[in-house]
């Protein structure tokens, strides 16, 4: 089935197309003719490629400012599989994946990577299809001592880097409980924070109702070294409003870290964070992980189909958009790969000055006709004829 | 210039992939595999082609229900050039853009359409770019009793059809006010409501704040014989919270009559109505005005350039989005056109069922966020490093 999967959209459409016509489907479709990709070293292509993975790397510039110097960023986005079967221990699989994803790390940090994030639950397979609680809730950690925490620390201490670690988390001061969380730690190796993922899904195989609940840690913006960033975890791609507060806490660039296959949201994929970058005016990036995951026991998908282990195709094509609406190209639908993406943040203000979004966008309407649709006894605005 | 424009980035693609590859990009790019494109009758072809217009039709069905049956709804989309010459005395623009209009109301009337929707300010050219109020603000009409009203109620009672009508609004009760303003015309011919334009532009040429103000009219869905149905006129396609109300209130079909060329936001088009349709489970109707339209004097862009007459390329490009995120090719980028979608209203709440998003959309946690937020003295949710 996997080796049926086409390897990218993209490079099938620029393959085809040529001249006039090449031009105008980048224009329109990327929103810029040139897709400004930056030269990757020899050493991070090495590295790509004697590991088995994609690496990829794109340019945002901005205006330059009288009043403002540039701020250069280089954001990195990691796309991998699990690394081993998941009918091994647990403990087994996890330092798999460290070990693979260690190494695209490393070629991250050749390129200069600032801003590191991983796909969401990005050490462990997405196992909440089976709705099994064990052995998988094991993978769970505790946000400051977990193994994944200390795993990264030590790579953002040593690469300079802020690395953001969409895990299982066990809280382990609040009952036992487990949520979907991103961990962000700085290029001290510390946490500075954490953000839980808002909107939970009861779709498909995405049964994680099952596993945690809806995130209380609100819509938290982190001033890192490198700029202001947030992280709307995978669902809450969905949901604009999501979006929005994180804009108005002032992010600059949105991570998405997400797990999603492809027979159910992959039409989706290229609008949801994308329209979040034009809607608010920053950087996001939307993370999904490749391959397929098989499963010890078999499962069923609430769809009438038959029982089986499978949790279909993971179809990565990981990309970022720039707040004015251009994005990069997606990286592969089926190989680990590495993308990256060098941003000017300044844009993030020349586009709201420029379209001025946030200047029209009549804050005060909605937060009184969201009072009003919240009530039990609320009334639509409906005219009849 | 106009010559040297692609006619559809659709079709050159379409016409570039073959097989499997072709079969990915629909399965990807529109959400499903099979186009389901309607057989147009030959009346309504042949109106069609000796009019010099396109004419498109495409299936959204449902599955069958048990408890409720299909509710099948013909919707139809028109885009067009401006009839004559902008130094015309305004009465003979208008009369030209009726009678053209008419001819594809017509055709639709021939493919059995039951809510038709025109482009943003479709009697008239786009003039807000002179920041002249002379002659344009002549265009602008009472609302109940202007020459578009009755020209389009006499053929909504004709086909028994629902007609909306989006105009520059004279409102004379009012001060002599004007407002960018859709009317809707129910099959009698009644005007049963309107709804004025709630985002006004400030951006390249779009300088609309120097006619008319921000719509005080909410967030009105309009019960029609043929479903439920809200206007997000033109720039409101922008704010995700203009489109949420009408989703609150209700609407099963959204139609975003615009006016927007191809420098300022071409690679924004196929995302924003589209990423509406998905997060409020509703259909989405894009339409947008083709052609250039020149100007008798010389107006200047806010862009350091020279002085010019034109308003650069309105590109068309009118598509539909279903509830499920799948969506149709769009219509020329160059040519007048009647898009007619055959949708089935019982998806709307089946893919409410399927993705949970109203479910899971915690609308008291976002009316709580946005009342801190308006607030002068708000702090944003920052973490420091």
């Amino acid at each position: 089935m996997a080796s049926a999967e086409l390897t990218s959209l993209d490079e099938v459409i620029s393959n085809s197309l040529k001249g006039k016509e090449l031009e105008e489907f980048n224009r329109i479709h990327y929103g810029r003719i040139d897709q400004c990709a930056l030269f990757i070293s020899s050493v991070a292509a090495q590295k790509a490629a004697s590991n088995g993975f994609e690496i990829k790397a794109y340019d945002f510039p901005a205006r330059k400012e009288e009043c403002r110097k540039p701020r250069i960023v280089r954001l990195g986005l990691i796309q991998h599989s699990i690394a081993i079967s998941t009918d091994n221990p647990i403990t087994q699989q996890r330092l798999a994946i460290f070990e693979k994803v260690q190494k695209i790390i490393s070629a991250a940090a050749a390129e200069q990577v600032n801003i590191l994030c991983l796909q969401e639950a990005w050490n462990m397979p997405f196992a909440f299809c089976t709705r099994e609680k064990q052995p998988w809730c094991d993978f769970a950690e505790p946000v400051l001592t977990g193994p994944s925490t200390v795993f990264l620390a030590e790579l953002a201490v040593k690469y300079d880097m802020v690395i953001i670690s969409p895990i299982l988390e066990r809280d382990d001061i609040h009952g036992d409980t487990i949520w979907n969380t991103a961990v962000v730690i700085n290029e001290f190796g510390k946490v500075i924070g954490k953000h839980r993922k808002n909107h939970i899904p009861r779709v498909g195989d995405f049964n994680e109702s099952t596993y945690y609940f809806e995130g209380n840690t609100g819509h938290p913006v982190f001033e890192t070294k490198y700029g202001k960033v947030a992280i709307n975890i995978c669902y809450g791609r969905h949901h604009p409003l999501n979006w929005l507060m994180f804009g108005i806490n002032g992010a600059e660039i949105v991570f998405n870290p997400s797990a999603t296959v492809s027979g159910l949201s992959e039409h989706l994929w290229a609008v949801e964070a994308r329209n979040a970058a034009i809607a608010n005016s920053y950087y996001t990036c939307a993370i999904n992980r490749v391959g397929t995951e098989s499963f010890p026991n078999e499962f069923t998908s609430g769809d009438g189909k038959p029982a089986h282990k499978d949790f279909g195709h993971f179809y990565g094509s990981s990309y970022v958009t720039a707040p004015d609406g251009s994005r990069t190209p997606g990286l592969s639908r089926i190989k680990d790969g590495l993308l990256i993406a060098q941003v000017d943040l300044n844009l993030c203000r020349q586009i709201k000055d420029k379209w001025g979004f946030t200047m029209t966008q009549r804050l005060d309407l909605y937060a009184q006709s969201l009072n009003e649709a919240i009530k039990h006894d609320y009334v639509p605005q409906v005219v009849h004829k």
